[in-house]
């Protein structure tokens, strides 16, 4: 027994929930998780659903075939199939802050982070002795101005090489180019250190303190070309007052950027984010 | 035995709290409640005192005058000195929204918000059932783009009429300009629907949904003239997520508006915040 | 076109969804809304359906007739069908505080509570004035140790005389026997003034400050037999410190529970709680 | 120059701010930081003071001398001193569970907790292999009923013999006797996995799946001989939904645990708690 995970959308129109549920009961596969959600303005329907069932790779193969053939084109839907125990290889591109790259090798070498991590990149060395730590490769390659896209053919060939399914920028203090980008679309995830929109760019927290506020955010988002302005996944806050000053402001919220990425990264790692008109629907 | 209540603020130097204190015990006051804040980037230093004392009218002049003699003016001190049971005379600006009204009126009148409300100005005809309702009296001023300097000329004779000491914009859907801003100096407070700096101006709800943000929020804050810039008094949070509507975000939002709202009143009203560098310091 | 909301829940078997979304298509019910939920532990399974039709009150009483004929009985359903558009009958029991009250009547007097409220019942007089504000009918029952069982026949009639649907204990200090409570199963909504199952019974704002805790809350929760003990709806928190008195907890806490209450109460009125094992499943 | 912490409490007099003030500006001490605390049902004042100053050891204990003579005496004064640079020595004890542990080595070795760990005890060799990632000393001490009276001579042995200064408890699944307690008043942090005084005990997130409840909570406290019942440090909630099962409750929840372990261990470590009636008066 697997169980397979199923993401779709597609036009809302009568009879979807019936015809995938029935079409599941008739080859015997055990619903055990569905969920619905439907944006009424844009007339779009969308599901998770997790079956239980004889899900061998071929079995896998042809439940793919059958559904988009008999309900997929029918309802013109867009269907993503994994195998629940098929983690997804994610590669961590870091700086030199530690306290989410520590978070993320802690919890995934716990088994709470449901995924792979063939290798670390940096454009310092500042955190190699973590990477040593829990015994992940790491590659350190540099970026400046020049050696930009020098650098950025590098870390494709890396990602090309170990097959790498989706990237995480764990305050990775570069920008990712439209280059890698547009290879892995809704599939690298951000933490920015601000509660978006209020505060994109550089220096969120000196930003913040100038201007008073009375709560400090952190923002996980899919990186598309603009900065800054991809689908959010997650965000949180935490209060402050008038007697915390910026480097008070960069410890509370280093706390905040660790638990809102971790909680982005299991979401994606166990699919349960679909992403839409640049927003997500988030099924939890 | 009165309660004074003393806001000052000065130049950061060695024994101000040790001056301000022996001035108070040498007058036979108790110090019920002292706190201090210091600036360390702009080296000035800020305290809140409140004194239990013999403060009839005249020792309370006399307590003033000596104190701003004796060491408001070698410390360069500015000083605010109130009496705990002189209540603030707040107006109240409401244009069709109904939830921050209710909530004022009802929290003043249960003596949990520590002022008088000589009146509420709209410029809409809506809300004047529950102006009637707690018997507050009730001037319709109507708005638009001609006759706004008739309308603030009218306002402004109300304020000075009935000696107003702040005044909250409960949702007042208008532009204050700067005649009225300038005779009302961090004394007059606003509750804007988003967590500013994020989504300042109309309709933030409808910007916040756009941008696809899992969590809205609420800041109350003073005028200034640039518009939803001013110093910010408090802010909060609530959670949303992409099963929620325009609508679902408005409602969720107004019980923020509320509460957000009347934390910012109380403090004012209790004399808990000062303003300085447009943010406030605010002593709770 | 009206909306039908229907709540059910029956043992967990396969083809539940499609059966009852068939149902409704073939009847040309457009459902709007449709979320369930399964309980693994237990093997039940639980939905709540909105759909819109032509349901006139033959046809509502026609589809409630078919469905428990064609669905119900062979599934084994318990089913709760309404309208949306006839609003529960609830009655209010207060005592002296007047936070709760005031919210409940400016809400649903905005129509944002989707509720009529029939009278409001007090031990005391106290809050009457605020009752006549709102014009909604006030009765003023004592209730002392040796007139508790003279005052609840009181109130059974009032509440028998209309067809009152619901009750919210708005902070009413009295203990509910269980003579109403049988009347009213799952119907009777409580906010206390913590969060239970911490301090459970009186003064939980005193024990809260005698313990030390950090952290205050609000539950509001249906009324059973045992005190404090019957299914949780929604529950609230809000920091405290060292630094605050119990007056102060009572302060905070105040806002909390208004905030609780109506929250739980807009959830019950709008038909999105289901009770099982003592536990509410909340559609939201 | 170095920082000297000072935190004293004594019964609430005139002038103890003033004489304290004045002592330390006649001895050219640079007052950069001051909080004061008074418990008016007590009767009882507390202060921190952090002093820039010509603080090498003799200085120090110079200073504490006469402190303790000038003012300590007179005003009955209870007194700590500490150096800023002379950290904690902090003992860490676990069982199983890695969550605490990864954050507290993790923050430790960044810089972020002001201690020093000299070595990590456990009654399993689970956790092993994190010790040797962050090279700290690791004793596997087993603990079973017979053993327990020589298990904890060990563990006392080896916390005289490093000089220990503080200990933590970081989801150590054993109840710790009074014997060790005794040597560690206010000096051992245990973090519980429940919102207390709610589910003290054992399988606290099984009993709050059992009762129902929408929020879920974690709680950091000193032990004293009373299980779960010392004076607590922090205090944080997460929500949760009739969705969640009991191991949603775990995985949540584990992410509350570190984050209110690791505020706690932060305050203790920076001598900003004074606990006083089985409180904390947390400087912060």
């Amino acid at each position: 027994m697997k169980r397979l995970i199923l993401l779709m959308y597609c036009p809302d129109k009568k009879g979807i929930i019936a015809a995938v549920t029935n079409f599941i009961h008739q080859r015997n596969g055990n619903i055990v998780y569905i969920d619905q959600y439907v944006d009424r303005i844009q007339g779009a329907f969308f599901m998770r659903i997790e079956v239980e069932g004889d899900f061998d790779l071929s079995n896998f193969e042809r439940f793919k075939t059958t559904f988009n053939k008999e309900l997929g084109e029918p309802f013109q839907m867009s269907c993503s199939f994994y195998l629940a125990d098929v983690l997804p290889k994610m590669a961590v591109f870091v700086s030199k802050y530690d306290h989410c790259l520590y978070d993320i090798l802690a919890q995934q070498s716990s088994g709470k982070l449901a995924c792979t991590i063939p290798f670390i990149i940096s454009n310092h060395k500042d955190l190699e002795h973590i990477a040593k730590q829990f015994d992940i490769p790491f590659y350190h390659i540099a970026v400046s101005k020049d050696t930009k896209e020098e650098a950025e053919t590098k870390q494709l060939e890396l990602l090309e090489k170990y097959e790498v399914d989706c990237i995480v920028l764990a305050r990775y203090m570069q920008i990712v180019s439209s280059r890698i980008i547009n290879v892995y679309p809704s599939k690298i995830i951000n933490i920015h250190h601000s509660f978006l929109p209020a505060f994109p760019g550089a220096k969120p927290y000196h930003s913040a303190f100038q201007r008073g506020v009375k709560i400090i955010g952190a923002t996980s988002h899919y990186v598309t070309e603009e900065l800054d302005a991809g689908p959010i996944i997650e965000q949180d806050i935490i209060r402050v007052s008038h007697g915390h000053e910026v480097k008070d402001f960069i410890l509370k919220g280093q706390d905040l950027e660790r638990i809102v990425l971790l909680r982005a990264l299991k979401l994606h790692c166990e699919r349960k984010i679909m992403t839409y008109n640049n927003k997500t629907i988030v099924f939890n």
